[in-house]
């Protein structure tokens, strides 16, 4: 089959670089000082075997980071990053990910090693059966395992344009054999640019010469996690590769098939021997080390080239015994794993041609833009000091290699933990959805982000499929129930209807309607707002009554936001927001306007930095509270109060910034959940039963949260009752309790998961 | 107590107003020709007894009209409007309401008219006994009862400002126990102006002596339907009040409580002696007659009239002998019910004063708007000609009272007929909406709109209470589906998912990535789109690909509509819009561009006006088609096939007007439901299910629908799911068969209701 041919098929262009990516990243856990880890792999995670997203490997302390198949590299590292951030931030808060694919200092004792505390009693006996085969001490190595599978669209026509094979899973089957092949040929060169395991630390290599030189890659030498030379599998043909692993079973030199530890893996159904039957589906590299320079331990470029790369394989010729052809290949890998770092490789040659194809391949192909990171492969190949296991060794001979993954480590350690409400690879998404994802992912629950502008996520445990908007818009709320909410006048009728108390007000469309019924209103606390506008725009309060005048000024401002305006009765008192998921108030919320509060040494302006330093606060809503500005309503304020910002108040003297008490203008954000009774909390619940909602803010106005409401009929009124509600600030308030409101949101659509 | 000191405090002025209504309406069913129906009550309105608003009275005939209770004439207007129309289409084609309170010619034989034929056999006895105590013939009369309550606000303010009574309900007794007593005693006023009743039709006097001379209203004389004069019940107190009817009942001069036939009653509980008890709740009149020279049977200002003079009666002086100023209002009201219609009344100057009176009121209350109605009032006292009695009177003399009673019920069931789509009191609210309500009225679901301009029904059905807006968003859709229909993106995503065949495409947030995908689109048929318009604006179709310029200029019109612009393949084939209910396709309807089809002798022109006869046609979406135009953009249509407004087309030549097939450019609605073989619709319904939807309007393009989906997998695509869809179009189509989708809404809402 000629491959290249078929390639180079117009029609195909627009689909080269179509593919479907997969990431699994091992890594050891260990303190912060670098010591591995003494705990158990965390309990929140529940059952890891089952887990989508963080398993372990061999050991106890490896934890193991699994991607969903994507169709981009960016969405690849999206989930990357998110599911490295939920495992980071769910360690112990002394613990963090060993940055190297050799691990830190190991113990002693054989013992000490920790084989993974697998439910599953088979699990662990293979564990111990490689334990015992390898040693311990070579499985506590880490890396990247790569899944990699050409575009659906680009297959098939590469499959229309020939007529050798009639079978499309046949056809798949023979092109991945092809590009296997050349692979494990030229895989030396990944070991090259890639390799970053120069050295081992203390305990590595006890029963072995340790090695004397520093190399490129101890993980993918023969020193490395490998299969003993005996052990030969053919990649001529399907048939021929299945037949010679059946057979090293049979002979004992593998306990079972997934035992074959080859740097490059079909996969097709779940066992080795389902490719009969499956044809192969996709590949994995398994030669990838772990880059320490990244916190994800893979950078984006490096998989971008590793798709360049294996479409070259596909593309360029091969030998016809392929036998030898792949020999050659393992030879070379190995040759080159040992050289030192930072010299010039023995196949320089054959890597600059290989590499100067794929260049002609992209040009030929139309396909310009990745060209750069051949350029990039081309200056490593003729400076090897620029190559990762070059550059961490030459950065370890001043101080040492566990000193530089330390350091490294903690760096990474930093990131993750620094915006906690923030979920790396999804941070321009909303605050809630950050956070719902961050406990799907703990919890083992599959997410995926189906329109991220759109805040939609698709979540799956088993078969039990769930679609979620805005981390609260769900299946389990009906469709008229946020109709309802989002219509004042409808809301206030059913509420009413139901003896709540709401204010009292009228509707009208009109102006001359609402100035007839102004002597209603005149002598009364009142306030005018626009039907349907939520951000407080287009409001009048009337405290004491208004006269006609100041009544048809504030009808005007209104109707200027609205066709339908509201005139409603003021019920002065604090605004609470109750957030009730499932029958249950889960968090009270009081928000205050922005404000500091003086030490009397401070000027307002010092006292606001030193309050804007929370890192709890940002701008444009990236963080659950905002900055406090000192604008032109700031300085009015101050001003109304007869004070500048040069002022300094007095020690625990409040100054308030603002009159709304809104978080997007600086306000804070105060728990009291626990500070009311259960006869306000009864009302909420009620209420939003009333209105049929499983998930909802409805707020509150209390003037005396003391006062009995089952007693005093004017103890509250409902204000507002919420369909779109925000989590995140309950979450992480500016102080009080945090409201894992997410967490009820996952166990009220996933009430029966094995899990928390 | 003064209540006239009371009403005057200044407090109250804002709620003087303020009071509740229902209204009950009898009316004859007869032939276009005037001739008592001889066919049952209609079955479609299922068990009469339980009917929230039409049921039957004593006779088989004789329907009933009820209102809910509304907080304002205006809205008890609307109901009763529309609880009319429903009742005047749904009689046989050749039946109609008869507009006079005295019922048509009545068959020589008793038993010829048939009493009401109701499921609870006591009911049929009260009736045979009612017939044997006052004759058939006298409950043929038809006429209004007139439920009245005066508001909450203000009952309960003038309750404040007394402290002669401490108990609120009891105060209310008091009041309205005034309020009767003046009200007997002046209700000749009524008499005089509402009377309307001046002489029988044959066969009404069949054992009594006949009036020689027309009178004001038989029904509110002696003559009417009224009980013996040895029934006697004081007004006094309501201690003697009920003691008067228990003992009227137990000397066995009153069947039971519920013939005590009095002008006023007082309402309470669910019986009289309730009333005890509950105190009285509100007060019903029973003296009004049919208002034949409006539809309804009673004007608006009628009402208000009523609402006015109540009050009076409330503000008025009475004398301390309650018993004999109650028996002085029902001398003079027999007195003037038998007056001569065109005559000065008797009690002329007492009828000024009173008006006068009502007048000086409402001056002092600074209630001016209805003075007009006074005026009206002592307009009529002055000019007794005037008054409905005498007009249908005087008219009557040149014809007859039948044939004007004809006429008039004519009119009104044309005006009831020719919208059958519009429902009168609503026609303001969406087409969809109004038929919905009509069918919910006429099935005995209680109706009750929460907001009109926001489509928002409450309907109820014994306990059961769902909320409905734009007659298609219910509790039956779980919130989630809805979201996920709105974003094309998810709903695409969704669909493939799971197997169907939908557009493929993909979605861009910047100018520069959509050109980076140029290459994939270029030489194929494609679709250029906003995200989230759904109108067709900034849409661009390239049916044999584009050029690069194209293609960026198509990018600019749809980014200019939305941050998120899609680039879709195109697939040609004919747009059919499947309703799927419920896991039903209930509707498939084809969407024709506006067009007129020749007939070898008209203009295009006079062929448009001719086709926009159609009753079915109007304009702002008042109707389920839209008139066609001859504006700019039909004139370019004409002249880019070579034609003018003024061209004569061949016969059955088509001519279009339009590209766009939207009905809200003049385009037809086809429906075709029966055309399609179930494997389509197996599809829509499938599809439906994936999105989890209950009422969905799904859109699949099918290039030739005689082709099986099951075999040829591009037989179909599903190019939208809309969770808003129109219905009215389906209901009303242009051609094709009517599908009442509104009825299978509820039958959705209300699956296990007794009725259809």
């Amino acid at each position: 089959m000629n491959f290249k041919q078929l390639l180079r098929h117009p029609s195909l262009r627009p689909f080269i670089d179509q593919a479907r990516f997969g990431i699994e990243r091992e890594g050891q856990r260990v303190t912060l000082a670098g010591k591995l880890a003494r705990t158990d792999h965390p309990n929140i995670f529940g059952d890891r075997t089952f887990h989508p997203y963080i398993q372990t490997d061999f050991s106890e302390t490896q934890i193991e980071l699994i991607t969903p198949v994507t169709d981009s590299i960016q969405e690849l590292f999206q989930y990357m990053a998110a599911i490295y951030d939920v495992a980071a931030r769910t360690l112990p808060k002394d613990e963090m990910i060993w940055p190297l694919s050799m691990p830190p200092k190991l113990p002693e004792k054989d013992e000490e090693i920790l084989i993974a505390k697998l439910k599953n009693f088979e699990d662990v006996l293979y564990r111990r059966y490689l334990a015992k085969e390898y040693g311990k001490r070579k499985q506590m190595v880490s890396g990247i395992h790569f899944n990699f599978e050409f575009g659906e669209e680009l297959l098939k026509l590469l499959f229309n344009h020939q007529d050798e094979i009639s079978c499309f899973s046949e056809f798949k089957t023979e092109l991945y054999l092809k590009t296997a092949r050349n692979f494990l040929r030229y895989r030396w060169i990944i070991t090259y640019l890639f390799g970053a395991s120069p050295m081992s630390e203390e305990n590595y290599f006890m029963d072995e010469l340790p090695l004397i030189n520093p190399v490129r890659s101890i993980r993918n030498s023969a020193l490395g996690y490998t299969n003993r030379p005996n052990v030969q599998v053919s990649y001529s043909s399907m048939e021929q590769y299945l037949k010679d692993i059946e057979q090293m079973v049979e002979e004992g030199k593998l306990s079972e098939e997934k035992e074959f530890y080859t740097p490059l893996r079909f996969r097709g159904g779940k066992r080795v021997a389902d490719l009969a039957k499956t044809g192969v589906r996709y590949i994995e590299l398994r030669n990838i080390d772990l880059n320490p320079y990244v916190r994800l331990g893979i950078a984006q470029e490096q998989v971008q080239f590793l798709q360049l790369f294996l479409t070259y394989m596909l593309w360029t010729e091969e030998k016809e015994n392929s036998d030898q052809w792949v020999a050659e290949g393992t030879l070379r890998n190995n040759k080159v794993a040992l050289e030192h770092p930072a010299s010039q490789t023995e196949f320089y040659q054959e890597g600059v041609a290989v590499l100067e194809g794929i260049k002609q391949m992209l040009l030929e192909l139309d396909w310009l833009e990745p060209l750069f990171l051949v350029e990039k492969a081309l200056d490593q190949m003729n400076h090897p000091e620029k190559t990762p296991a070059a550059r961490l060794n030459q950065e370890a001979q001043r101080t040492s290699q566990k000193e530089i993954a330390v350091k490294l480590g903690r760096q990474y350690y930093k990131e993750s933990h620094e915006h906690p409400y923030q979920l790396a690879g999804f941070k321009d998404m909303e605050l809630s959805t950050q956070i719902f994802m961050f406990d799907a992912i703990q919890q083992g629950i599959e997410v995926r982000v189906l329109d991220e502008s759109d805040q939609f996520l698709r979540l799956q445990h088993k078969e039990h499929v769930e679609y979620v908007k805005n981390a609260n818009m769900t299946s389990k709320d009906r469709y008229i129930v946020p109709l309802i909410m989002e219509n004042k006048i409808v809301t206030k009728k059913i509420l009413k209807e139901a003896g709540f108390r709401v204010p009292d007000g009228e509707e009208f469309s009109t102006m001359a309607k609402a100035v007839n019924a102004y002597p209603k209103f005149a002598n009364r606390t009142f306030v005018i707002k626009p039907k349907s506008t939520n951000y407080g725009v287009g409001i009048t309060i009337f405290k004491d009554g208004a006269n006609l005048e100041d009544y048809q000024a504030g009808l005007t401002i209104a109707f200027k936001e609205d066709t339908s305006v509201l005139v409603e009765e003021f019920i002065p008192g604090t605004e609470y927001r109750f957030f009730v998921i499932d029958g249950k108030v889960q968090a009270i919320l009081l928000r205050v306007p922005a404000n500091v509060i003086g030490d009397g040494r401070h000027t307002i302006k010092e006292l606001v930095a030193e309050k804007n330093l929370d890192p709890l606060r940002g701008t444009d809503h990236r963080a659950p509270l905002e900055v406090i500005q000192l604008g032109e309503l700031e300085q009015l304020m101050l001003k109304e109060q007869g004070l500048t910002v040069s002022s300094i108040p007095q020690k625990n003297q409040i100054i308030y910034l603002r009159e709304n008490s809104n978080i997007s203008t600086g306000g804070d954000s105060i728990d009291v959940t626990d500070e009311f009774s259960e006869s306000y909390k009864q009302i909420a619940v009620s209420a939003v039963a009333t209105l049929g909602a499983k998930i909802c803010g409805i707020d509150l106005i209390i003037p005396d949260k003391e006062s009995d409401p089952r007693i005093n009929s004017t103890a509250y009124a409902i204000i507002e009752a919420n369909f779109n509600p925000a989590m995140h600030m309950h979450v992480y308030p500016f102080t009080g309790k945090g409201r894992r409101l997410t967490i009820d949101v996952l166990n009220l659509l996933y009430p029966k998961r094995d899990r928390i």
